[in-house]
């Protein structure tokens, strides 16, 4: 097997790939290479992709709601059928957690995703109908007349991944082909995927290239991708770097991209919460930042406490439990190299190391679990460098002299997903949160009262999202239905078109 | 008056203007310069605008629907109140007939999109609330936290300018201040509308720099101006170049921006509604190109007929027309230097000229009523450059010899504002619509039948939107309420926060 090329699923056909490269899939509990290699495709092969998507998409908008979720129901059953070989593949591949995590969590939340767009397919929720019969003119949310490249990030092997995932399904839900991209992190998992997703698409008799998938490809072939003029749009989540550079490409073209990038996710402690239960919060966010080996979007990277003895005593019960826990597994090795990086800005910018700081000896790829600390005022003196995103087991506790000096932090920091407030249950931190709130507030898309932003809820009601560099826009969520439909519509107007010639959502 | 510099509106003061240049308005009709002088803005006036709106942002955000309505309303009648004085200002600087455009079209439009706007501010429907009881989780759509910035085109001194038309309405609508930037062509009738707007503003009770105004500034401190992050967000109405420099700051700074560039609206004559009506459409067609002297986004720039004596009928009866008729005065006199250059442009790759063609002498800005042609085979040689816009009276016939290459042609479409099919009464056409609709479709924001794509109805179902490079994002519209405030809104959501702390528009 150790030299076997995996196939690529392009215009429905599993075929060798014309590859210009190749890589192995890792397992970083072992640190050392799995079996097999994928391809990197090649300029030609992302072409064919391309020129089968956009045939799709013709087909798919006129597929019925029904055929939709036939196959995105279908698709769910499919995995469940081979649910422990894709939890025994994505463990292999990621190092996470069998159970609960990868078995209990993550894939019965994955196919919750793929029934819950397939409701919303079925019962044309997305669509926003709005009819003005008296002037005869209708409008409509509608498919995006292109394939939706969907690039997935590496830590959620089943929920985000891009033939799976959140932005798979609401693509598809939206009548959009998708064009999957691997994370190179899990390929052998988005095989497996695909290979169902291929299955159930012809069960429900939909066109053969409504999911494609390839591996990687180089990194102006990808550019290239999400700049065509034939693509519908691009859904990517992963670093900053990487989707800035896409960003850029596909706002020269015109072509819309939703970003879900860097986000540390303040929290705010007051003080009256601190002297209520300051350790029942301290193993909160012990567990919360720790979690996955911390690498969540939602990580709360970021923790504001006021310079007092209650916070003192919190911090000491925090670091007890950073030092005493033995760290996950990261998702690969480069999560050593960035975390160091990472820890060294924020030590070059004024932090003080308290615990960790460190990759740990192989050969698993661990990080200590690390907190570091700043004043306030040294927060305010290098404001961007000490948001520097540290994706693991990180967190930077800022020690604020007062609320003013808090509402100063506040108004320096990015946008990012989520933001918290904890307070105490007897109104002594009420003033407090009316000044903090409005700060926080416009910074994020998600504001959190007394609990850790770790675990995204799949609600119509959610918005995981919120303002640039979280994400490319503030008025889109990547999770919830059918919220996160949305992102991948065009709206479309019919004026005094004749009534046989309405679309079947207009019909009346 | 010849040398008096008119002020600024910043942060609730009409002052003089910190200015690094200055520039007259001009009366088209005329060929001359009007009385007075208008600043260019300095950075500094740029940065104090910016200070005061952050702060305004603010204040909005807590101020009541209620109050945002009074104040559209308010203004709504302050306007009104002056109806004759605008219709006077307007008429100088933009060469635009006084009636019935001006006053008995554009104007009531205009009052009436502030009073739809005060409606959807008072009603909070812009907002969207979405309610998961069970899981105490809520999201609503909010202001987006900074001032938007309003740059408004040279075609409509009222419904679209920068400081009451409906960029601004829904603006303000969902409580964002407005930096508006005035319109180089029509800068008295913006500053006449900033007064009424600050006054209106006051008594209502809402912060004085709500809104904002200035007539320009150095190119590059508007790039500036639309990637601060301070700002909430830009719409931008005008030509591509401009907006394609616009949208790149923007882009790269991560900060939302809505743009309502070229468009030259296809419309697709099929050969039975030649047969049955041709004579008729050719008026209709007639009309809608040369109305305003073309220089509408929706202006049919762009026609598509089949090669057949019907079509010829058609062509020469247009024709006839497009001789007979006096051009209409153009906005300024850059009009016919574009004109020149566009109609060079579509000569250059083939278009034969029909009629027209050229500037006519002054002193009014004026253009020959132009009608060009190709064949489809031809277009298909330069469909680039062939779909070239071209601002005013002009329009570009192509001959396509059968129903396959109409499809081909449509294949080659950039995005557009609107795209329209005429067909029969009779049936006779209906096998060719629903092979040539589809393609048609995915390329505009607005599917119209049997008539001609002027005249955009301010109706919640309007789509005045469509894809890049008509707009840059095909999801959104800048025309009907309360669809249209969507743009400027952000999505929060309030998770485990406790009932007392939702804002408004959440509690129950």
């Amino acid at each position: 097997m150790s030299d076997t090329m995996a196939p690529v699923l392009v215009a429905g056909q599993w075929r060798n790939s014309n590859s210009v490269g190749s890589f192995p899939a890792e397992n970083p509990s072992l640190g050392e290479a799995l079996p097999g290699l994928y391809p990197v495709s090649s300029p030609t092969e992302v072409e064919e992709c391309i020129v089968a998507g956009a045939q799709a998409a013709e087909a798919l908008r006129n597929a019925s709601g029904a055929a939709i979720a036939d196959f995105l129901e279908g698709y769910a059953q499919r995995i469940e059928g081979r649910a422990l070989e894709f939890v025994e593949l994505a463990h292999a591949e990621s190092g996470l957690p069998k159970a609960p995590r990868l078995k209990d969590g993550e894939l019965p939340r994955t196919t919750d995703q793929l029934r819950q767009a397939a409701k919303a397919a079925r019962d044309g929720s997305w669509r926003r109908p709005i009819r003005d019969e008296a002037r005869n003119i209708y409008s409509i949310l509608a498919p995006l007349g292109g394939p939706v490249v969907v690039i997935g990030p590496n830590n959620f092997p089943f929920a985000f991944n891009s033939a799976a995932g959140g932005d798979f399904a609401a693509a598809i839900a939206a009548h959009n082909p998708v064009i999957a991209k691997a994370n190179t992190a899990h390929p052998g998992t988005t095989r497996l995927f695909a290979e169902l997703a291929l299955e159930a698409a012809m069960a429900a008799g939909l066109p053969p290239a409504t999911v494609q998938m390839i591996y990687r490809t180089p990194r102006e072939v990808g550019l290239k991708l999400v700049a065509d003029p034939r693509i519908g749009a691009t859904a990517f989540t992963g670093s900053k770097v990487a989707g800035m550079q896409l960003k850029e490409a596909a706002d020269r073209a015109g072509k819309p991209i939703y970003l879900e990038m860097s986000s540390v996710n303040p929290i705010v402690i007051l003080e009256g919460a601190l002297t209520e239960r300051g350790e029942a919060v301290a193993t909160e966010f012990f567990a919360s930042c720790t979690m996955g080996a911390g690498q969540f979007c939602t990580n709360p990277g970021f923790i504001i406490v006021p310079d007092s003895a209650a916070s003192k005593a919190f911090a000491a019960a925090a670091q007890a439990k950073f030092v005493a826990a033995t760290p996950g597994v990261l998702l690969g090795k480069s999560g050593q190299a960035n975390l160091t990086a990472a820890v060294a800005t924020l030590q070059q910018h004024g932090a003080k190391l308290v615990c960790g700081g460190a990759a740990l000896p192989g050969p698993a790829y661990r990080f200590a679990n690390t907190l570091l600390s700043v004043t306030g005022a040294e927060f305010l003196q290098h404001p961007e460098a000490l948001q520097t995103e540290a994706f693991g087991p990180v967190a930077l506790l800022v020690w604020s002299r007062d609320t003013g000096e808090t509402v100063r932090i506040l108004q320096q920091l990015e946008g990012n997903l989520t933001g918290t407030i904890y307070s105490d249950t007897t109104g002594r931190d009420d003033a407090d949160y009316a000044v903090i709130e409005p700060h926080l507030r416009q910074r994020v898309g998600r504001l959190i009262n007394d609990r850790m932003p770790t675990g995204v809820t799949v609600s119509a009601a959610m918005n995981h999202g919120g303002p640039f560099p979280a994400t490319g826009h503030p008025g889109f969520t990547a999770v919830g239905l059918p919220t996160s439909i949305a992102r991948f519509t065009a709206l479309q107007c019919y004026d005094n078109v004749r009534p046989n010639r309405l679309p079947a959502g207009l019909r009346l």
